[in-house]
């Protein structure tokens, strides 16, 4: 028989009838809710005819300012410091230069469309929903980007002599032992008083199921961490389980500081996106729709409040305005000359940046998926270099372009920002060695990019845990507020997004208001 | 300054020199331990040559069987019942037919690359080494397939007043109490005989990192879980946090049985792939190599051991060789006449096979990424259907293809096999509107496949819990077993890979041994 999509609606019908349509409507209400949330600033077409905006910044959050504002019509300007949009979205390829105070590198990448590192932004989770909203606009194609591989590893110096671990082994024998001392615990009574007595029975079943115990609720290891040797799973024959690991040491190992959980981060929560071929393909949607509005090289020199707006000057003229949307990041724009009040100039200074470290290597081999089955994710190590990221994408191919460091910390951070582009390899490659040993003489080409040390940024992302700077998240005089460092969710595009919408809407506010 | 491949390895050698060196080597060495075991047979070009060969079933196994013995020379033929080589690696799309005893449906998609489902293999985690292995020689492209997505949905119609809850939310609660109930037995002394002191105090301060504790190692509610409402993510502001979902109801909900730990068992662990444009890509490069070999529509009627090999009767005449690779399904196998030893036959009869069905549905919006942020991954609802899976390709583009139902326990699934095509659809319909209120509106077409019901396969794959029957891993006279039945890695391609490089390898050595 054949199904036609005719006669298919007419199965539907049969089965759910008008309680269907009642639901769908249900459905589509609940829809609507989040899309508008979601959504980005709805402005009518025209409403901003005659009303000028110059923006600060060709970063994600001006971009965004610029598309939006020039949707509903008002002139926009923006003004890029750098030659290149994108700001932190940076992704390099084979003759791009990284430029920082202390010079600039050439990448030297092979030329293939799977030899790029995103030396910023390089995840997008599914939440985010207005920097995905803009993915869908644009036809930017999307691939999963893998923040838990249960292949990669765990490295601490001082435990299981300076070995890594596989993190399914890690993670499963964590939990074994966690629903192992629980379900001792529970069994003895302990906690009689946090369960009723039908709780109880059903915990300690749950325990066994969640933790891989045996009948008699003991953790001694699980075929979730995989068979010995090289047999990892089972083949023509069942194998033998790994013996699990030493609770002493894993309770010793820096893993669970938050290694061990941090895909459980909601920001780092699968199912996590990346564009297909680079970061920036997102910077050249809006490049397409804005690009024309941004002047490069100029560098904000000052920034006025006039009688009738504002006055931004730049190294090569001035630029005047009704309004400014200003994304400088708070380093660098509290160096800059300004009309702000005592309030805005407090809020700006006290945002710390991030000493952030990106160092990729170019391998010659794909020795991670050849020799260690590890597709995409990410290694962890107590040495400074943090992570180790294996590309997912370009799976199976010839080459590959690891991330060999990404540092966040202030001390390791500054330290690597403190070294020439060579040492930074160097020393990375040292570092790396004792996770991958022969690493080294796998890769043929590196860069670095200390995102302190880089012109115009000065740091990564404005370090978290104070909450939003609410002073920048209203205007001051004729300047509005935008970029990640805006929000709650900084260092995430979809912070610059959302201080982009909000920029919008409140320049919106004002002039429906004048 | 710039870094050319030529001085890079300068810096490499100044960093780590002959210790370098000798790490690669080691690292080498390794590499080769761990390829040899993976690595399909490595036969002597021209080493099989004036052998013949007759392989019994065009699927997976008896694909690469065939390939591998072409390789080395061996006259291959092989035999398949049916019109298409595959078995149960199998896509469909616009235009396809599904066989069943009871008739055959038409695959009414769309026409569009992502519009497909694979009704059979659909995940080939990392550590399939073989499978992969053969996608790699093959060039067949891969993408991630996600199982373990954090905003899908749990359903349990008893509980949480019978709707959905999303899964990062159980995750993350389930994970804050166990940490909290131990915590609090461990902080009462009463696991002081199973923990040191050292122990002790480290696991308290592990504890609330791993549940995500407040600082009095309470477990209430905690950001991983989302925000409040729309928010999810924090955005200008941070959200509210989730408020914990009730642990008497998590308890008596079915989630933790093991649905909520799905993807810690080891063949459902990230990463996991699936080929870009359908499994079947797999079939379509063993059809390039050896398709030719390949009689379609020969069903076999009767195998005989011969003074020389075998003697393969089928419904459109017979084939002798020297030897037989026998992949015929065990459901199958066990009703056609043949030489086989009691010890044989009475393995072959034990092997029972899973009813399992499968559901696909073309929904003209993918409502699970616009209204849900569900992209890829699975729902997991009580009710017979079991799964519902979001497609892990074509992200924001138009229509999708959804897994309605995939259905393996007995009673769900012989019920739902027993159904005509027409009443499977719409009992899924029915039951995914509990999940997805107002979902039957959003479908267009659909098509199942009871691989019970299916001619030549006659269930889904071997039940797990006995261990490979070790009567299949040897030769019955010159007949050799293959297929996944023939493994302790029953369903998957890699089983199926693994029994055909055990056949081969076997019929080598009795060649070699002559």
């Amino acid at each position: 028989m054949s199904l036609t999509r005719r006669n298919f609606l007419q199965f539907v019908g049969t089965a759910a009838g008008a309680e269907a349509v009642h639901l769908t409507m249900q459905a589509l209400d609940l829809a609507g809710a989040g899309a508008a949330h979601a959504a980005p600033p709805r402005l009518l077409g025209g409403s901003g005819e005659g009303t000028s905006v110059v923006i600060l910044g060709a970063g994600v959050s001006g971009l965004a300012a610029a598309y939006e504002l020039s949707k509903a019509g008002y002139r926009c300007t923006i003004l890029e410091a750098t030659g290149r949009a994108g700001g932190r979205n940076r992704t390099v390829r084979a003759g791009d230069w990284v430029e920082e105070f202390g010079g600039r590198q050439r990448v030297d990448f092979g030329e293939a469309d799977h030899l790029y590192a995103n030396l910023g932004a390089a995840r997008i989770p599914y939440h985010h929903r207005a920097i995905l909203g803009y993915c869908r606009e644009f036809g930017v194609e999307l691939e999963v980007f893998t923040n838990d591989n249960r292949a990669a590893l765990f490295h601490d110096r001082e435990r299981f002599g300076g070995k890594p671990v596989v993190a399914r082994q890690v993670i499963t024998d964590t939990r074994g032992y966690v629903a192992e001392l629980l379900a001792k615990a529970v069994g003895q009574g302990a906690l009689d008083s946090e369960l009723t007595g039908e709780d109880k029975e059903r915990i300690l079943e749950m325990l066994v199921s969640y933790g891989g115990l045996n009948p008699d609720r003991l953790y001694k290891g699980s075929n979730r961490g995989g068979y010995r040797g090289a047999q990892v799973h089972a083949g023509l024959k069942t194998g033998e389980v790994n013996a699990p690991l030493d609770l002493g040491e894993i309770l010793q190992a820096d893993f669970w500081r938050y290694k061990l959980h941090f895909s459980h981060f909601l920001n780092q929560n699968p199912t996590l996106f990346q564009p297909v071929g680079g970061m920036d393909a997102i910077v050249k949607g809006f490049e397409k729709r804005v690009g024309r509005l941004i002047r490069y090289r100029s560098v904000v020199k000052e920034i006025r409040q006039t009688a009738g707006g504002v006055r931004v000057v730049t190294g090569n003229g001035a630029v005047e305005a009704d309004f400014a949307v200003c994304t400088i990041p708070a380093p660098v724009l509290k160096d800059i000359p300004g009309d702000f009040s005592p309030r805005t100039r407090a809020a700006i200074g006290a945002i710390g940046f991030v000493p952030a470290v990106k160092i990729a290597f170019q391998a010659r081999r794909r020795f991670w998926e050849e020799d260690h089955a590890i597709y995409g994710g990410i290694s962890w190590t107590d040495q400074d270099i943090t992570q180790i990221w294996y590309p997912p994408y370009g799976y199976h191919r010839a080459r590959g372009i690891i991330v060999g460091g990404y540092i966040w910390d202030d001390a390791p951070g500054l330290r690597y920002g403190g070294m020439t582009p060579p040492e930074r390899l160097r020393a990375a490659i040292a570092e790396g060695e004792r996770v991958h040993p022969g690493y080294g003489a796998e890769l043929e080409a590196g860069v670095s990019q200390s995102w302190r040390e880089t012109p115009f940024q000065k740091g990564g992302w404005p370090k978290s845990g104070h909450g939003p700077p609410e002073a920048l998240q209203r205007p001051d005089g004729a300047v509005f507020f935008a970029g990640d460092q805006a929000t709650a969710l900084p260092g995430w595009q979809e912070g610059a997004a959302l201080a982009a919408h909000a920029a919008v809407n409140a320049i919106h506010e004002r002039v429906r208001a004048k």
